[in-house]
């Protein structure tokens, strides 16, 4: 070995162990906020928030840290696995180092301040009380955009905070599809003489509702020995491939939303499960960014868990769980049901969500660009329901407050959900192209292949692939919307006899 | 206000905003070892350890770091309040700065190493296996030790890591006292005709006496929105005044066991939960050492839940809870019986309790003094037992190996257990001197009384005053043994009909 690469690999070793600790300290903080969800008292908040920002400011220092950019500029030409590291920490390091000290921390305030103001705004229904708030929000990030890259459009600038490799316009590219395809589909839907099964009726213990969603996440295959299940208001999943949690909550009337919200938070766990350990710490041991991770628990939430074959072999779980008496093709219906008066992007079915997606991507991207008044918002996002799903809301909780993504300050996330959605139909087309078609591993409760394809397509390459590269070698073809529109056209033609 | 006088307030806020990211960090920390001995899945275990030590390390160069040793150099002659925060700081700083990183590093592997082999050791019953282990934890501790004071016996060095403040003369006095005094009053226990009732046989289902032991915490008044109740494999207590936790274990034939240790961590928490808000991250804000600890534990466990009108109180709730039909008196014998027999200390009675901490005491000192062989050690401790507390182990399971203490290289903690009863005794008695007799209190359930004089003479002061200080400012004399021998000696009079 030359005595330069002998310098190297030393420089190289120095750099990551930086980055390890740089790392392990934000899934420090990712253990606190789930216990904060989860475990922790009510009272214990204020101590949280302090032991939360510090563990912050820790984070910044490290990744804004005169030796991490000397060590960056000496590694910056290399290669393979070594030179995906460098890309993916220079990113961060950038993006981190262009926005001034002073400005994280009034972003980080204003948000904190906005919670309680957007939470009794929601509570009241009433936008005025947050319009001063939001404002102070989108001209922060603005501020932030600009100090990034004055040059650019603020609005991409603030969407590669949560996708940071497929460009804006391939992004817009593929809402505008959705958006100029998916209508006739709904409007067929709304249409059609089907009325979809609905084998529940009265209220249903959670205890009961527990127990099936567990046997649910055994069914999958979910590694009990690295994860565990709780309950949370809003759920999510966090964790690292050791220890990936899951939480759930339970509607007493609505068994079949635990079970779908479930599976999903198991998707993104079965992603971060899969993640190699030997590189745990580094972007090779991390996942991909939001795109990616959402279009795996979208897949395992819609292609596995909406499907036929999944409900051929879980409906008896649910007549012995929840003593009611149905069939596979009727929580099929149940679980696939379009409502096309629904006001509620969580509560929306696998179409309209993506319309309730597109309202928000126009109202944020206008608002960021400059080209949107904070205080038309109301107005716009009603006629934009009235245009895009036919339904006007009655007032601003079940309009533009029902959110909680903007009084977080962010701006830019939206998108992503629907690129997931996307991203999963392309994903086990191509699983289906290679394994055949997987309808009876479904039936039978064999995951085993389905989960091999990710892994080794998905999980196990960490973020060595930027998303563009990823989806390519893991399909042979650029992101495309053209899976799941087909995957919709026949799902629902199925279902609404169309 | 001076221009000086301004300098130095601008300095100590600089100062104190750096102590408090330290403190916050190490919450954070203990949010973690929580998880990891309460919810973390079981193959968590390599993430969660390069977490703990990512903030370990962090923890530590904030502790050593040149801008704190300057502010400490120019803020040392403050007095007050800001003069207790400067000492505390001042200490914790000299000592880690003593202690060379890499001896740090090798005593944390070291821990990390042997507590595998001390399982292994303990579940084969055979010292031999962990005698090599012990040696290099006994030789870096005593390195440790010479780092920060070559001059001075590296026992007392290392008592001073959990109690800094009382000296190890005083406290060997106390340990001497009570070596002295106890065995006399354990013999005559032992020669008592008394049989102390027992009401309970067969198994207690662990739901039923999680119920009681929550209706105990209740009872105490025991703040649920700034704590939860969980168990773990090794009851413990931790976090701040805003989420001050407990944990307890169940095991089925012995009820009471449960509730004796669910109210010792109980008083770990109120102390924790006592401590001021507002000073939350500093050390006026922070609990005093080990000694002051346990004695906030011992004096609700043993004070409170092992005394005649706490169980005047609470008799009727193990009656419904457990299914039994008893008697106050019959449960205080019960929680009260001394088993001569017994060698395991965390089994033991108030008495003996001690003999077994001295044994610990006696050996951990010789060995870190060099005055005593590791291979002497299951030879010593079993002859130790025998002439303190006339049994002798079989096995080293049951002898030498019983703790966990040792493996993780605390040499210098055993003692604390006692003075901590011990200082129960003397702070209890000094509460009754000011508020008269509180077995009315206790037997109605009152607990405002007792709690307002703890709070107000220990929780409230944080670490304003010494041990020493805080011990004199709240009974207005030196620490002593005298209560705890007269409080013994009433008791098991009464109890064994001495």
């Amino acid at each position: 070995m030359s005595q330069e690469a002998r310098q190297t690999d030393e420089t190289y070793e120095e750099f990551l162990d930086h980055v390890q600790t740089y790392n392990y300290v934000g899934d420090a903080a990712g253990v606190l906020g789930w216990d904060q969800q989860v475990t922790m008292p009510e009272e214990g908040t204020p101590a949280r928030s302090k032991q939360s920002s510090a563990l912050s400011t820790l984070r910044h220092d490290l990744l804004t840290d005169d030796d991490l950019a000397a060590w960056l500029d000496e590694l910056d030409d290399l290669d393979g696995e070594r030179g995906a590291v460098v890309r993916e920490v220079g990113r961060a390091h950038e993006r981190a180092s262009a926005v001034p000290e002073d400005l994280v921390k009034r972003i980080s305030e204003a948000s904190s301040n906005a919670l309680p103001v957007w939470e009794g705004a929601k509570a009241d229904a009433d936008f005025s009380q947050f319009e001063e708030t939001l404002e102070e929000l989108v001209q922060l990030r603005r501020e932030y955009a600009e100090a990034i890259d004055p040059d650019r459009d603020p609005y991409e600038v603030l969407f590669e905070n949560f996708e940071p490799y497929i460009d804006i316009e391939t992004a817009e590219e593929i809402l505008t599809e959705l958006r100029e395809e998916l209508p006739d589909l709904i409007d067929a839907v709304a249409e059609s003489d089907v009325e979809p099964a609905d084998p529940f009726e009265g209220e249903y213990d959670p205890d009961r509702q527990e127990d099936l969603v567990r046997e649910a996440l055994d069914t999958l295959g979910y590694d009990w020995d690295r994860g565990r299940l709780d309950t949370a208001a809003h759920p999510f999943s966090t964790g690292t491939q050791f220890d990936a949690r899951v939480t759930t909550r339970f509607s007493p009337e609505d068994p079949m939303g635990a079970v779908g919200s479930t599976i999903h938070e198991f998707g993104h766990a079965s992603y971060t499960l899969g993640l190699p350990d030997e590189h745990y710490g580094t972007p090779l041991g991390d996942s991909r960014d939001m795109t990616v991770h959402e279009s795996q628990s979208r897949l395992w939430e819609n292609h596995v868990g909406r499907s036929l074959p999944f409900w051929r072999l879980f409906t008896s779980a649910v007549e012995d769980h929840l003593g009611v008496d149905t069939s596979p093709r009727a929580l099929y219906e149940h679980s696939n049901e379009v409502y096309d008066d629904n006001l509620i992007r969580v509560e929306a079915d696998e179409l309209t969500y993506h319309m309730h997606i597109i309202v928000r991507f126009e109202i944020e991207r206008d608002l960021i660009r400059g080209d949107l008044d904070v205080s038309e918002v109301p107005g716009v996002w009603n006629d934009k329901y009235e245009e895009y799903l036919g339904v006007r809301p009655e007032n601003d909780a079940e309009g533009c407050l029902q959110d909680i993504h903007w009084s977080h300050g962010n701006f830019g996330y939206f998108p992503t959900y629907s690129l997931g959605s996307v991203l999963a139909s392309q994903l086990f087309a191509a699983a289906e192209r290679e394994l055949g078609d997987l309808d009876d591993d479904i039936e039978s409760g064999e995951f085993d292949r389905l989960y091999g394809w990710l892994n080794e397509n998905v999980h196990e390459h960490g973020c060595r692939y930027t998303t563009p590269d990823l989806i390519r070698e893991a399909t042979g073809e650029e992101f495309t919307a053209d899976y799941f529109l087909d995957y919709a056209t026949e799902k629902y033609g199925d279902l609404y006899d169309l």
